[in-house]
């Protein structure tokens, strides 16, 4: 099967600019622009850990083992260059399956123009598992960190949050082109992506860069999953604060929304909430403050503690 | 496990002026020399396939899981930069047995001035499993591809062959400071490592030059565990050419050498041989020829067609 998937798989690459070398050597060689930062990223997906293949196509797979890493290079601020695949199959997965997982990444791939250069296959006795790297570029000096946030920026979300488990983390478009948008048209002092919930990586963005959030909760974009799911549920035992409807929390803590969240000085944040560039609404959701933690504003415009929730999964980098 | 591991692997990096943002953020900066094209590859190790962890240390999968990396970066003739690496372990894995892992992986990357830029950790239900993307750097145009050997070009290798599975293929050295040397020092036409065996390996090597590899069976170097091996079984059922010996069959066929094999014009093969510039002695084992395939010259000076035996797994790239 391997050796078969693999002579297909070199069949279905295009040549590319970028990729002066692609698979069939010992490396590959890639071509960067010059005055540019090379980004890199991995994330692996493991069947039973980051997705359920009985409940998923081999496509919705393939697709969202690479669009986690898109959206890590949008939070970035950078371009897609190349990506290189890591993938484990289970002991007896079909040709025809390793096709249609290989069909999901690269549909992908081709909307956000990121090259295919390389990769790795194995079979294992052990569940499927892909790995793959990303790899972006951006002008030296202008990719988002998340460490440049300051007390006073505002705090924006590129869209509706909670309730990804229905069907968005599948589907989701990683923030490639808000992103690039962003770069060259506004000034971002920080960004990130949500992919662990909201409160949980705020917090580390505010930790990041050493100052606090302010979470203004009646803003925070509500998605019609979180209401559906909300809709559900009894209500929780534990009794919330009353700001807190239980849409809310799923917006809250839900993650893999892979939505940006974006620190910009608050004119700015004036300007493109009135500009609109996107076609999902740009939110204002917060400020920054100097004291580190996260917090929220009462009815009464007193300050709270928020809890922190979310996926604490293997940290990833 | 994962979180207190990724915290102290964290403390355990040194800051390295290519890596201008490493782990913490969404993805690495790394930066790269001017006229310089990036490689790129990706290997990955899994228990029960490429190792028995019954049968070896963790620095030793950690070592092995990146070497094999720095070998492909060799046979590009590329300086390693940087590593991502994807760690997938076993559940009920030990935080030691991770820092013992990273350990081996961490001291070969010193040794050998590779960063490491960023990675992704996860714990599920399969065997331990190790993916590194690898990136180097090369000056546009000196990369020593599979593709440019030409009749009359001497075939060189690095080291003696056979019997890895005695301990090599945990403890060889990737042959970067080799392939560094003769990117600077000499004329390559063409190179790869020799992952699979070589006579598997040398017909890849003589296809994707579209010409064929004569081998000059009596001058191939037999590692001492090739015959150690050879010693210690009993004589194939099959019969062999007369050339070809016990211990010889090791060397064509058994794999994970990681020597370089390298197509050089034959006057600069003198000059390299005579030279001696490493360690480990540099020595003649053939010639490219016009007619496709892999061929070895029999005593009486006929050109007859040599099996082709090695590890054929999921090719890589």
């Amino acid at each position: 099967m391997e050796l078969e998937f693999i002579r297909w798989l070199r069949q279905q690459l295009r040549p590319d600019a970028r990729v002066p070398l692609g698979p069939g050597d010992d490396a590959a060689l890639l071509k960067f622009s010059p005055q540019h930062q090379v980004v890199a990223t991995v994330d692996t997906v493991i069947d039973g850990v980051d997705f359920l293949s009985t409940q998923v196509t081999p496509e919705e797979v393939g697709r969202k083992s690479l669009a986690i890493n898109l959206s890590d290079l949008a939070a970035m601020g950078a371009n897609p260059i190349a990506a290189l695949l890591s993938i484990s199959f289970s002991k007896g997965q079909s040709l025809p399956f390793a096709q249609r997982l290989f069909t999901g990444i690269r549909t992908l791939a081709e909307e956000f123009n990121c090259a295919i250069a390389g990769g790795d296959v194995s079979i294992y006795d052990g569940p499927l598992s892909i790995s793959i790297t990303c790899l972006g570029e951006v002008p030296t000096g202008k990719a988002f960190l998340r460490s440049g946030a300051k007390p006073g920026d505002a705090l924006l979300v590129t869209g509706p949050l909670g309730g990804s488990i229905l069907g968005h983390h599948l589907h989701f478009t990683p923030r490639v082109n808000e992103a690039l948008w962003l770069r060259e048209n506004a000034t971002i002092h920080a960004a990130m992506d949500i992919s662990d919930g909201l409160t949980l990586d705020a917090s580390r963005l505010a930790q990041e860069s050493a100052c606090g959030i302010v979470l203004d909760l009646p803003s925070i974009p509500i998605s019609e999953a979180a209401r559906t799911l909300a809709a559900q549920e009894e209500l929780p035992a534990k009794p919330q604060p009353s700001a807190i409807s239980p849409s809310l929390r799923h917006a809250l803590g839900d993650g893999e929304d892979f939505e940006l969240l974006l620190a910009v000085p608050p004119e700015e944040a004036t300007r493109l909430i009135q500009l609109q560039p996107f076609a999902s609404p740009l939110v204002k959701i917060g400020s920054f403050c100097k004291e580190p933690g996260l917090w929220y504003m009462s009815d009464s415009q007193e300050r709270f503690p928020l809890e922190v929730r979310g996926y604490v999964h293997g940290a990833q980098s």
